[in-house]
């Protein structure tokens, strides 16, 4: 008998979950990420909000068998994040902290990565063993799971879709990482808007295209069909790569539904290997959530 | 102290090796595979090379563990052949056929993968714990080695590199698997040759290409100039996946040896995100033994 506490730490808030042996939420809380002065009270502020929860619902320190972290960041060999400048961090040893404040073990993972293995356990590609998520917002995110377990890869850089050198490139259109070619700059919610601006002259939001989109205007249309090419595409490449048993399609811009996700199983099954056309392509069901159970899993899978 | 048997079964040759318990090759030899009437003597013939040539070595069947073999088709569970054309084969349990034959366990795999295994056990990939290779030669394959494992994928498309969708297309050029997009169909040596013949009116072999290409002749260079940046983007797609922490290249149109690899890595470089630039890239070296290798390390790895 003990619990396990999941952490998704973001660069504004962080949820913190307890969860028991059965894998169920017994209690969370969220609390504001301090990433002023180099982010140096994010660790101590974590340890305290662990404590008070778990002292709120009677549970003693000692009943904890470990801490999971997803950090917005590349980590090294699930302890340490080389750096996080949405944090304010330079290399910090996450886990050797927390597992000194906390007296229990303590893994860390990127955030993308960690997601799709929340998924994995308790969300859409449960029962699985390898999935592949993509998760959609401001930027594109990924997580790789084979065997039930996330691969990292040997520089960090496992899951790393969103830099998948897709695209040829148009004029004036670069990723935060500094490359033209990324699926990010394309697919991403700013690349959405960003599109549309470029086809219409108009400033919308991403969910107002896709609003327009399902309402059938024309350039709204062309714009998501676009996206939803480039996506179809790319689970195509990691098709090839690792032929997961599901693509779980996730993040702020995959609430748009089955409106998206079709579109994404047609250019799949267009750009594929004929053998393992049909991968099934569905949506996250955790949601924000999906972070905290992934970190907790990160500790349950060790 | 037993012995093991690698296997490389090929649609025109069938090559066998015994190797020790050191991974050291005591005796090997080759077999014509007979694939007439559907390849029903294809299994037989091969337990009775095995048999002959232990006997020869003076090793007794029950001293061998086991044996594996590489298959030029697609894998169920490291025991059935979906199907196999080259072949003549339908749906084809080796497995079980050659455990009840040689009284010893058989685990089998597809035989790209099964290169980059043998590679990663004794050849350019040794001492890494994950890698990639990729087979360029009238087709181009793949394998995908995570934790010293091969990622078979959930419908045995891992590694299937060749299909990436990589490519907008050109008329009249399709790949084996009837797609326009397959890098096999512009970076096999197949392809180099169509790119020769579209670019010059003339027709060459591929290694004839290649020749010229380090001879400094325009034409030419081109052709391998669009290979090796295919192939670059390529390695770049895989590294956003599973971030391997070697690349391998091999199959026949690697005897183009430092020439192929040094383009390979410029393109990988300008393609993949800035984090994971210089990943190591380098030639097989195993030649046409990796079959071999990776069939025997299949069963010790099992």
């Amino acid at each position: 008998m003990g619990f396990v506490v999941g952490v998704d730490l973001g660069g504004t808030a962080t949820k913190i979950a307890v969860f028991n042996e059965q894998g169920e939420i017994r209690a969370s809380t969220q609390i504001k990420t301090r990433t002023e002065d180099g982010g140096k009270h994010i660790l101590g502020d974590i340890a305290s909000a662990v404590r008070a929860v778990l002292n709120e619902e009677a549970i003693e320190l000692d009943e904890l068998v470990g801490i999971g972290v997803g950090v917005p960041g590349p980590v090294m060999d699930g302890r340490t994040v080389t750096s996080c400048v949405n944090l304010g961090w330079g290399e910090t040893d996450v886990a050797s902290f927390l597992e000194r404040e906390l007296g229990c073990k303590c893994r860390i993972g990127n955030d993308a990565n960690v997601a799709a293995l929340g998924e994995a356990w308790k969300g859409a590609s449960r029962d699985t063993h390898s999935s592949v998520m993509i998760t959609i917002g401001t930027g594109v995110g990924g997580g790789v799971i084979v065997n039930d377990r996330i691969i990292t890869g040997f520089h960090g850089g496992g899951g790393e879709v969103g830099h998948f050198p897709i695209h040829p490139g148009v004029q004036g259109r670069v990723c935060g990482c500094g490359s033209p070619y990324c699926l990010e700059a394309f697919t991403s919610a700013n690349g959405v808007v960003a599109d549309y601006l470029v086809a219409t002259g108009k400033n919308m939001s991403c969910e107002e295209v896709f609003d327009a989109a399902k309402n059938g205007e024309p350039e709204a249309l062309a714009v998501v069909d676009n996206m939803q090419r480039l996506l179809g595409q790319a689970c195509a490449f990691i098709a090839s790569v690792v032929d997961p048993e599901v693509f779980v399609i996730g993040g702020g811009v995959s609430k748009a539904g089955e409106f998206l996700a079709e579109g994404i199983r047609k250019y799949y099954d267009h750009y594929v290997f004929s053998s393992i056309k049909g991968s099934k392509i569905v949506l996250a069901e955790l949601g924000n959530e999906a972070g905290v159970y992934g970190a907790a899993k990160l500790v349950l899978s060790d």
